[in-house]
């Protein structure tokens, strides 16, 4: 992995200064057409071991480049709020919006590698953190995201030469390194596995570059020609590669049979029982929500369904029994301009629960995969590797401790139609209805496959889709609350 | 200020539930409104006595409400994130954008209450900090807002008796208060320096209204008339109301003596001595940052000046010593959807540096007094009150640490031009020049009043301006990285 770069590499004076500011001026011009197009953002990643002039290469192209047009972070101790948040959290909200550059230091792969040296987590947890990390980049990438991933390199002689001269300098001293680099048995660990996780996560859309660091000149314009070339070829390139996607999911129901027409949807419940019920599931969500062993933990529940199916009111009915200041609800219309300039999922990262926290969200991110997809607002590359994209998303909620409880409410044609006139009648429910809920009606079909298509493919063991038949408003707002209060109970117990 | 709070207010159960229907479709109606108008947001301000129903009569609104379109927050124990911030940072970020409700308990005027019951500030910083918030809520008013002050009173015996019922039920007593209400002279002291707090800043912009807590029907009622009725005159005033501006500043250069052109723009460096004072500098600027005694202060280095003035390249100088995880630069262009669903400083608290964080502006706030001014992107009246505005913002800035610097690049006229001509016969530079650029130029004495009317209101003691003579590049940035070095040597000792 590292062969080619422990072997003195070096670049002359003359040719540097000849090059560079040819560099300079290419690298200027590229990230002003980055801007000018707004069509993805840089990251760059950069790793490597200690002294091979990491920060002294992102200071150099700081100063190449236009800074105000980079941000770097450093990510190195987590505030608390990030720690309250799933352990990606803290990089979602720093991406760069499109058009513009993010320089992360101190980035998951240094997380999972100092771990790993530390011998804080097992080889096999390296393994799936880097699994992990490359979902996540072929997601970003999928998005537009141009990453790149340098890796600074020296052997173990030219890094112990290096941090001997190293010592005095004010300038590298004021980061203290997590890691004790003067052990030897530092060195080996971090090459041994930094090489497992560079093998792993060099992909198509995202490889390694391994850069030697022993010579100033020869990292500088090495960095600064790999980045060159990588953005022009992205900004020269119209439409960006993306994968074929399969054919989109057939509808296999050739017998008629289907998903939501399988359910029993003229279950009722009477006038009194509902009232019992509902007071009964109230108090018993609100204990539950003060439950001591639910603060570690945060709790999400979604909200999709037919229109006028009474997602509103069922969502009414769960707060209503709970102090305002113990849930949060979110409610997901059309992205903003900040939104559209992210990955799509990042408008939903940022409503992610904290520790402790209730977040009740009215519509979600299957939006993606229903009405962007039955109204072609997304491409079928895009909503296929939605499915996969919205698991991996899930996986990690409940990973950091929140529940996750996803209702689909549904109704009959007939009812909606009911509905929407009782809505068109009633004076101060004419809000409610407008002419897009009878465009949407015409294509009852359309989202009745996309619906199966989600359940089938979103319905997991960790975060179950559960239908409620919602003829019967009733019974759809006790059904909602009970499997709510069942999620719970099972969650603390 | 209580006494008709102490009555024993009460409503019949018959009269109650014959008015809540009609009120409640009535605040559902005027939510919508205030959504669909989307022109202004409504904060509620919740405080007063324990035991006084404020929880519970937020819970009720927000059942009779939509809560999709309101956010409770409750300001408890600060989060390291919001204490290495101003602290108003935590309130900025919270605020509800245009058509919706935010409902602050634990705010600003609790937080000073508090502090002075338990003596942790004295009579004369309580007084400090309500004028602090006057000046906050009158801008936020100004900017639209809608505020609602309640204040939730008990007599001392009602609130004794209500706490003695209280003790047993789960639901109130979720919430630790941190103030010990079961002392007699808490309920004193509170209810003493809480009359202060609401005399001195019940305003005709955003009055506080007292609502006696010991029947439940009557406060509710009346919280919710108060809001609909509030939230009704607002939505039905075409214009909001606004104080009549005072005239414009007027020119009183009849001399034809400017500020601007005072300045001595002759002023030059050799290329020689430009070299040397410019490694120098950069090396104690470098020095400076990364002194121990600044970690504890933030910095802010502001750049308006000409087109064309040299901002991007002395902005280069200075971060060209420096890491780049040392620094961070915003570079401010037109707001974002996000940032115009807000009051006008919003995506500059939104930017502010942390504790130990150097953030570097090319452009700023002071857009709004310049380029909005003469361009006639708002009104008279809105940059009127900039000026008193920003000084409040950098005097909470400076307040919490950070040391601010503000520099004005000037050139002549003819100085400018003969660069805009450069940047057009130049290929990589032309991407700097616009149409905008020229038109600019033919209001450059209308720019010139702009910046002395700036200056001469906005230089104050804590936050001076710098004004660089600029025709000469080099001595311009020598004179840029000198000023910023000598502020943070002055703000280390």
């Amino acid at each position: 992995m590292f062969e080619s770069a422990e072997i003195g590499h070096t670049i002359d004076k003359e040719t540097y200064n000849l090059e560079v500011p040819i560099l300079r001026e290419a690298l200027l011009d590229a990230q002003y057409r980055l801007r000018e197009q707004a069509r993805f953002p840089v990251l760059i990643l950069i790793n490597g071991v200690e002294g091979a002039g990491k920060g002294e290469t992102i200071k150099l192209l700081s100063e190449w480049m236009d800074p105000r047009l980079i941000r770097v972070d450093s990510f190195d101790v987590p505030t608390d709020e990030e720690l309250a948040h799933p352990p990606a959290w803290r990089y979602w909200r720093r991406l760069p919006p499109k058009g513009q550059t993010g320089i992360f230091f101190g980035n998951w792969y240094s997380k999972m590698l100092e771990d790993r040296v530390h011998g804080r987590i097992k080889s096999s947890e390296l393994e799936l953190a880097i699994d992990r990390a490359q979902r996540m980049e072929r997601m970003l990438c999928k998005e537009g995201i141009l990453i790149f991933k340098f890796w600074f390199h020296l052997s173990k002689k030219q890094m112990m030469k290096r941090l001997d001269s190293l010592k005095d300098d004010p300038l590298h001293s004021w980061r203290i390194s997590p890691l004790d680099w003067q052990q030897s048995k530092t060195y080996d660990r971090f090459v041994k596995h930094g090489g497992l996780i560079l093998r792993r996560s060099s992909r198509d859309f995202a490889p390694w570059y391994v850069i030697e660091g022993s010579d100033e000149r020869y990292r500088s314009l090495t960095a600064g020609r790999l980045l060159l070339e990588g953005l022009n070829a992205a900004l020269d390139a119209v439409d960006r590669p993306s994968t074929q996607p399969h054919a989109a999911p057939v509808d296999l129901n050739t017998d008629h049979l289907s998903l939501l027409g399988s359910l029993d949807l003229d279950q009722k419940l009477d006038k009194g029982a509902y009232k019992d019920l509902l007071v009964q599931e109230q108090a018993r969500l609100s204990q539950l929500l003060r439950d001591r062993r639910l603060r570690k933990r945060g709790v999400l529940a979604l909200f999709e369904g037919h229109d006028a199916a009474g997602k509103g009111s069922a969502i009414r009915r769960v707060t209503g029994a709970l102090d305002p200041r113990l849930y949060r609800t979110v409610q997901i219309a059309a992205p903003s301009e900040d939104e559209r300039a992210q990955p799509w999922l990042w408008r939903f990262w940022r409503n992610v629960p904290a520790r402790g926290d209730f977040a009740i969200f009215d519509r979600s991110w299957y939006g993606r995969v229903l009405v962007e997809r039955v109204e072609g607002f997304c491409t079928p590359d895009e909503w296929l590797r939605a499915y996969s994209e919205i698991n991996d998303f899930e996986e990690q909620l409940v990973d950091a401790g929140v529940v996750v409880i996803k209702f689909w409410l549904s109704i009959d044609k007939e009812t909606q139609l009911e509905r929407f006139k009782e809505r068109e009648d009633t004076p101060h429910k004419r809000f409610k209805i407008t002419e897009e809920d009878w465009r949407n009606r015409d294509k009852w079909d359309d989202y009745g496959h996309a619906v199966a298509d989600m359940v089938d493919r979103t319905s997991t063991e960790i975060a179950p889709w559960t239908l409620v038949e919602a003829n019967d408003k009733r019974f759809a707002r006790i059904k909602v609350l009970r499997t709510l209060n069942d999620a719970l109970e099972a969650a603390i117990q």
